[in-house]
Formats: structure tokens, C-alpha cells, sequence
């Protein structure tokens, strides 16, 4: 389980603040999920995620001790970027990743809870569409829908899928589950409170692409 | 006609040789073609294609010297990759870019030609599908050509992707043809100076993504 045992998320203090380079650090491993799905093609999604860790690190780099943590960024770049905000900067990349997180959150959380289809319980589909369904959906116009509805296609089988992301480590499916779950608790937390975060500052959007 | 006009390739010298630098700075505005389809969702494409410029480039720029054509790149590259040449290096960036290039060449052949649908002449369909199937179409697994075929349905009317090459100057439909047609010229004659160099170093594969 290398992949999400060896980039764990760090527990949130209690104001659930997130620090930026903390949070950065982490979650710079992330994109690598999507090379678990198989397909080469995936990797278009993996360069998307990227330029968002690249464009809030590139923020974050400029004043590393104005934007200890991702709060500080939002609130600088509502003064900074003016009618842009939120559609611009750092803000927007986080919007945007943060969905990403919450459609890996979703998918791994639904594994870990183990549901499946029972007609074709190696199948995944059912577990992808519910964290596509929750997370990203209502982002997407009806073209990147479609898209999506094909790419289901080439989701891997769960017993594959799980093995990619141990990385090749022999363990059993039961502990792999187990891992998950680990990985899971501050991760899901982390990205909830990111969620909250974009609420109480009125900073999210809801236009599709 | 800003898009292709501004950016027309050099005409190669006699013995079809391409000039590195001249080719990147050339090319390096190319990939703006793509957010002319319309879509943003096809600024993935625009990714790929600014990533095998870009791969090229950092190989040039480590020599400049050394890698005067592009020919000098392919040869070095076998030499110092070894068994890992041609997919390997700027050899591999370039195989794949010079296949978008070909896509968008016979695209815009086409368009020049006045090939059409006589039931649906202000669609490209029928234009982008050659320039997939002849381009493209043979690099790619089940999976993306069946992207590609949803794909096609977010393309753009052939009326508003001729105002969107000539970037809002509002140039009538036979004046943007005959742009077309001058680009066409020195870009043809470069994009098949490729492929020939590709076969006679036998450096193309043709493995599918
Ligand atoms: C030869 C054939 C060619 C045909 C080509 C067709 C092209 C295919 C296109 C497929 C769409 C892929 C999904 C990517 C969509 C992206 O467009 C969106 C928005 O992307 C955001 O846009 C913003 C501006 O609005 C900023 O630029 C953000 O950038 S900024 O950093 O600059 O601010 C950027 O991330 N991201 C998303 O929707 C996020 C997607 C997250 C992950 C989704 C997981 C799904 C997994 C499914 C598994 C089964
Ligand atoms: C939420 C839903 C999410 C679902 C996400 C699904 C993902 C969608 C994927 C769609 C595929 C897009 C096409 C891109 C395919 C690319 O995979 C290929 C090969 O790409 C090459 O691969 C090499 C290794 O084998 C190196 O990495 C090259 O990189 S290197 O520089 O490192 O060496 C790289 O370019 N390029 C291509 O096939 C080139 C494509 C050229 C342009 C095509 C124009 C078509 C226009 C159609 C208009 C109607």
C-alpha cells in the first residue's frame, strides 16, 4: 500500500487549519493515483491535477511567511486580484484540485466500505460513478460527461486496481482495505476541511467546462 | 488569418534539412490551434503537444551546437540512448509531435480543398476524420478512438473555426482559404521533411497508446 501508506496526511489542529507546505508536500504524491488506473491516457488528468499543485506552490513560494496556510492565500488573493477573485490564482487551482481530492476521497472511501456491484463485483464502475457523480459531476458540461462515460470503460478491475496501489507490495486484499481506511481519516479530513474553508469565504463557483 | 499568418514556417533549404531553433520558435505557437475547436476541455490536447516542444527544446537548449538541425538530435540520441532509442528522449517527444502536425496539416488541407459534407456543410466532421484516420488513428488503442469519436461531437462549425483561426480579424471566407493555403506551403514541405527523416533513420514505431 505504498502509494497512500507512505503519503499520509498529517492530523489537522483544532481550528482545522491546513499548512500550506505541509499540505503541498503531501499532496505533490497524489497525482500518481490516477497512474493506478491503467490506461496511459489517464495521465491527461494527472498533468491537470499537477498544474494545479504547481500553480499554488508558485503562490506560495513568492511569500512562503504570508501564506502559512491555505487560508492565508484565499484571504490575500480576495484583497490582491480584486473582480478576478475567485476565478483567478491559487484560489482557482484549489477549487479545482480540491475536487480532484474529493472524487479520489469518494472513490477509495466506497472501496474501503466495499461496495460493489454484485452482477460484476470486480468492477469498479459503481464505486468511480458515485465519487464522479458527488464530486465532479455538476462541474461538467455534457461533452466532458460523455467523455467520462467512455473513459469508465477503461477502469480497471478492483483486484488490479488495488494491487496498483500497493505498489506492487504483495499484501492481502484485507489489509490493503485496512490501509485505506488509515489513509483515509485525516485525508478525508484535510479535504473537508479545505470544503469549509471555500464555503465560509464564499469563494466557490459552480460554472461547468 | 493571425494564427497562421504570423506564425508561417521558413522554407527549408535544399537538402530538406529543418532547422532546430527556427522549427521551435515556428511550432511553439502551434499549439493555440487547439483552443480554436472550441472546447477548453481540448486545452488536454494543447498540454500534450506543449509538453513534446518543450522536451525538445531542453534537449536542444543542454547543446545548441550540437543540435543544429533536427536531424543532429535524432543522431546524437541513438547514439547516446542506446537500446532505449527511438522511445526514449526528444526522438520519442518529436515522433509524437510531428503526428499532431500531421493531423493539423491534413485538417487544414482539407478545409483549403473545400472538401465537405453536401448535408452538413458547416460541419468539419467529415475533415477532422480524415485527418484522425490518416494522422492518428493507427497510434491509438479501442479506448481513445473512442474518446476521439466523442470528441468529435464538441467540434466546432466550420464557419466559426475559420473566424477563430484569423483571431476575430474579419476576413471573408475565401481570403481565410487562401491564407490557409500559404501556410500550408512551407508547413507541408516541413512536417514531410520529418516523416522522411523518421523512415530513413528508422526511427518511427508504431506502438498504440
Ligand atoms: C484523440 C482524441 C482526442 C480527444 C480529446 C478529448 C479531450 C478529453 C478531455 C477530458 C476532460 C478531462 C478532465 C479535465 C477537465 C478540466 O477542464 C477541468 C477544469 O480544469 C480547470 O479549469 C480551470 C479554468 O476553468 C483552470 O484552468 C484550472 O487550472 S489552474 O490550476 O490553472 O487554475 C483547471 O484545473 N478539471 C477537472 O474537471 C478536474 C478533473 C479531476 C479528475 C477527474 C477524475 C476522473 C477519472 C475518471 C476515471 C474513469
Ligand atoms: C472526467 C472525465 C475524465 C476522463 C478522462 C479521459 C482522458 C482522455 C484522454 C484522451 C486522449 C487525448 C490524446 C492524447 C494522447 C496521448 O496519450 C498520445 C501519446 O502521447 C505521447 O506518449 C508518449 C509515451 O508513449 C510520450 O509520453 C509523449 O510525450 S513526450 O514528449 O514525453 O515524449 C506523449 O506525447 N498523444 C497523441 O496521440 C497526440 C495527440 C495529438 C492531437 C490529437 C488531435 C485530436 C483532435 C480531435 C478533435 C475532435
Amino acid at each position: 500500500m505504498s502509494l497512500l501508506l507512505d503519503n499520509r496526511f498529517g492530523e489537522l489542529p483544532p481550528d482545522n487549519s491546513v499548512n500550506t507546505k505541509l499540505f503541498l508536500e503531501t499532496v505533490s504524491h497524489l497525482p500518481t493515483f490516477f497512474d493506478c488506473l491503467g490506461s496511459k491516457v489517464f495521465s491527461l488528468i494527472k498533468s491537470d491535477i499537477n498544474g494545479n499543485i504547481t500553480k499554488i506552490k508558485e503562490v506560495y513560494l513568492k511569500d512562503p511567511h504570508r501564506y502559512v496556510t491555505l487560508q492565508h492565500i484565499l484571504e490575500s488573493e480576495r484583497q490582491d486580484l480584486g473582480a478576478e477573485w475567485p476565478k483567478a490564482g491559487a484560489t482557482l487551482a484549489l477549487m479545482w484540485l480540491k475536487r480532484g481530492l474529493r472524487f479520489i476521497q469518494i472513490l477509495l472511501q466506497s472501496l474501503a466500505d466495499g461496495e460493489r456491484d454484485l452482477n460484476q463485483p470486480n468492477l469498479i464502475r459503481v464505486n468511480i460513478t458515485k465519487a464522479y457523480e458527488q464530486a465532479l459531476k455538476r462541474y461538467h458540461g455534457w461533452f466532458v460527461q460523455k467523455i467520462f462515460n467512455t473513459a469508465l470503460y477503461a477502469a480497471p478491475y478492483r483486484s488490479n486496481f488495488l494491487k496498483a496501489l500497493s505498489k506492487g507490495e504483495d499484501v492481502k486484499e484485507e489489509e490493503c482495505l485496512e490501509n485505506l481506511r488509515h489513509f483515509l481519516v485525516n485525508f478525508a479530513a484535510t479535504v473537508d476541511a479545505i470544503y469549509d474553508m471555500y464555503a465560509r469565504l464564499n469563494a466557490e463557483l459552480d460554472y461547468t467546462v
